[in-house]
């Protein structure tokens, strides 16, 4: 396979529409089941899901050192913890397999009959079974927006912020697949003019626009991995919608953080688009006008051109994108991400989640929040149909697209779409 | 079996020493290895581990409807998932087999060679895979000595402390059983007098003498779990401690909360004690002299009288006990954290743990830190040799130990023992 694996004009015997963002050249990496398929890994391709379990038991993946029911798994953490040896060696075979003048797959009706699934057809599930999940801040704009509303618009950033990327841990059992809807919260608030704390489902559900990395490696507990070791810990990238209930987190984060304000749920996009994949994409990130410590420096470009874009969907209505913003603008890379996470010797497991924090731009259409879109309450946000929004209503789709576009070759995530069911009925 | 359990005049045929942590009454469950034999679940009785792969194999816990294989694994996650009806089952049926008057296994001398192994010859690994792990803030005394030492002693608790059981995610993948060494962790610090971070060694490592329970059963995402059910969700509890690097945290933690400073390590005791055992020992919590809503009010006694003391023993010395606390000081009790945790919908996993937070008394020799114990570096604590301790120095061992004790019996934890060793060296 001598190909170039990035090269824009490589094309696939399977019909890839337009504007897909599953081309040839992407391949990311999900768990899927049907009515008749238990759940298995497969591969994006244009319209079609890839079925891996089916490739793997027919032969087409031999020689690649594969265990044997490695796909055949209702995550793919086994398969990751193969390490990037093996698993880039998987997606160059398939990339191999689909391409136009390879006559091996394409020229096996069968075999294509079987392996091939129309994404009508599949459900797609969890990628991973995720181990930890952190989340950090890293978005310049965001935090000072966050700053500027609810601290002093003159020292909107905290001292802390531009020598470390400020991060938290997060719930991992909450974090589930685009397509599932989620129940607005209950929880407890205090209005800033009563003198006691109330209970009732939350009045301020916001969306935060951020991305995440899927580790795939793990270090000994105890031993830092350096930014230039860090990339070689990223299997890829997802989508990442962190739920948040302004109302509740207020009241409750401080001192120690947010809790029941994020934990009811957070929304994947089901696709992992590996690291490989969006290495056409690099880009440099803003530039860090204060100096950081050793172990925060790096080389090279860490940050990645990737669209993004949220919209909301009220029921009975139609879509109105509320915001457009860029990964380009993370202030802190996800190798410095990773660098400070492990510089205490913290250790990172096969399937960890770590998200970006909300990703917001400079201009006021690509904040990645209600909070800031909005701007805590002050400026509603106007749909097509005519309703307003200032956080997110009963009934609301939220939905997250992001693609990667250069030279005429898109790399693309799919959508994390979410949508709101009134708080249930307690007891 | 119609004994009662919990019967402090039962006896066992295995010999249990007078000031055992574990008599027949208590039976916790954890995991094990020999030179021999691979990881696998036991119990504890004296001196002694019963090997429950063994016996399940050997037919002794038969008509149990456990699952083949059940023991024969490296964490308890399976095991427990079954639900209280068949562990608890499986307790008493261990019971009935170690009770002195039954020759069932007692007389078979195969069985018990091969069954009861010394504890000399086996190591305690971590219990369960750790889904999930929140700490809360829960005790009073340790909330108020930590707001007057950092903000106002006159408004030493936050207004949302009496309100709500306050709590934070933490890292699952950095919990250790005892006996497993930690180093010093590294990391960014800012000195009051400097006017940029430093980076090196923590200097304020510190404990957190804790408890935690663990989770055996899950709920739907989106449905809380009210005070009423929380217990059918406890398996039981270890001993946590909550290692804290001070000057990482106070640098770090505003806005989101402790990242750094607490991820690089927890140690637990590796025997989890069923809530079962500790029956004997509810208790009324403090008064709550705030009144509360109604999600978070309960019913009967939610709070154990659990003896807990700290030790820390120096490099080549002998221990000095720095603290004697008890887990009744609670102010907010385990049903109250579950409800409040799962409030908004949050699902609870099995083998998640969830730890209470520091436990202080009300004593100044019943802190649970040293950050207390020796009031912020300005009362140094004595040890045995001489040398004082304002916080954890390399090479000091620090080993918590708890026990609840009443009309003669005794229903322990052993012990959570860690070394801390010097700062790793960094390229």
């Amino acid at each position: 396979m001598a190909k170039n694996p990035k090269d824009p004009t490589l094309k696939s015997w399977v019909e890839v529409p337009e504007h897909s963002d599953f081309p040839i050249q992407n391949l990311p990496f999900g768990i899927f089941q049907t009515e008749y398929l238990e759940p298995g890994a497969g591969v994006a391709i244009g319209d079609y899901v890839l079925d891996l379990t089916y490739l793997h038991e027919g032969g087409f993946l031999d020689g690649l050192r594969l265990p044997q029911g490695i796909f055949n798994q209702s995550s793919l953490n086994d398969f990751i913890a193969q390490g990037k040896r093996i698993t880039n060696a998987v997606r160059l075979r398939i990339m191999d397999l689909l391409q136009a003048d390879n006559p091996l797959l394409r020229d096996n009706k069968t075999a294509v009959e079987m392996a091939l699934i129309h994404r009508d057809e599949v459900e797609m599930l969890m990628p991973v079974k995720v181990g930890n999940y952190t989340d950090f801040y890293s978005s310049k704009e965001h935090a000072t927006n966050v700053g500027t509303m609810f601290r002093d618009p003159e020292n909107a950033l905290l001292p802390n912020w531009k020598h470390l990327p400020v991060g938290y841990h997060g719930r991992a059992s909450s974090i589930i697949p685009s397509g599932i809807p989620i129940h607005r919260p209950h929880g407890q608030t205090k209005p800033p003019e009563a003198d006691k704390p109330v209970f009732g489902p939350s009045k301020r559900l916001d969306f935060e626009l951020e991305m995440a990395f899927v580790t795939g490696r793990e270090n000994p507990l105890g031993t830092p991995v350096p930014t230039t070791d860090a990339e070689d810990y990223i299997f890829g990238f997802v989508l990442f919608n962190d739920w948040s209930a302004r109302d509740i987190q207020v009241w409750e984060y401080v001192p120690l953080g947010p809790f029941l304000a994020k934990n009811f749920a957070s929304s994947i996009s089901p696709w992992i688009v590996t690291l490989e994949a969006l290495d056409s994409f690099r880009t440099e990130g803003p530039k860090q006008d204060s100096p950081v410590l050793p172990y925060l420096s790096f080389e090279g470009m860490h940050n990645f051109d990737i669209q993004l874009e949220v919209s909301i969907k009220p029921e009975n209505s139609s879509e109105t994108v509320v915001c457009r913003s860029n990964f380009r603008h993370m202030y802190w890379n996800v190798c410095q991400q990773l660098a400070h996470h492990t510089i205490n010797g913290c250790n990172i497991q096969v399937g960890d989640m770590y998200a970006s924090g909300t990703i917001s731009g400079p201009t006021e259409d690509s904040y990645g929040s209600m909070l800031e879109l909005a701007w805590k309450g002050t400026r509603p946000v106007t749909m097509n149909d005519g309703s307003k929004r200032v956080f997110i209503e009963d009934g609301d789709e939220v939905i997250m697209r992001g693609y990667a576009k250069k030279d005429g070759l898109r790399i693309g995530f799919g959508e994390v779409r979410t949508r709101v069911l009134p708080a249930v009925s307690l007891p």
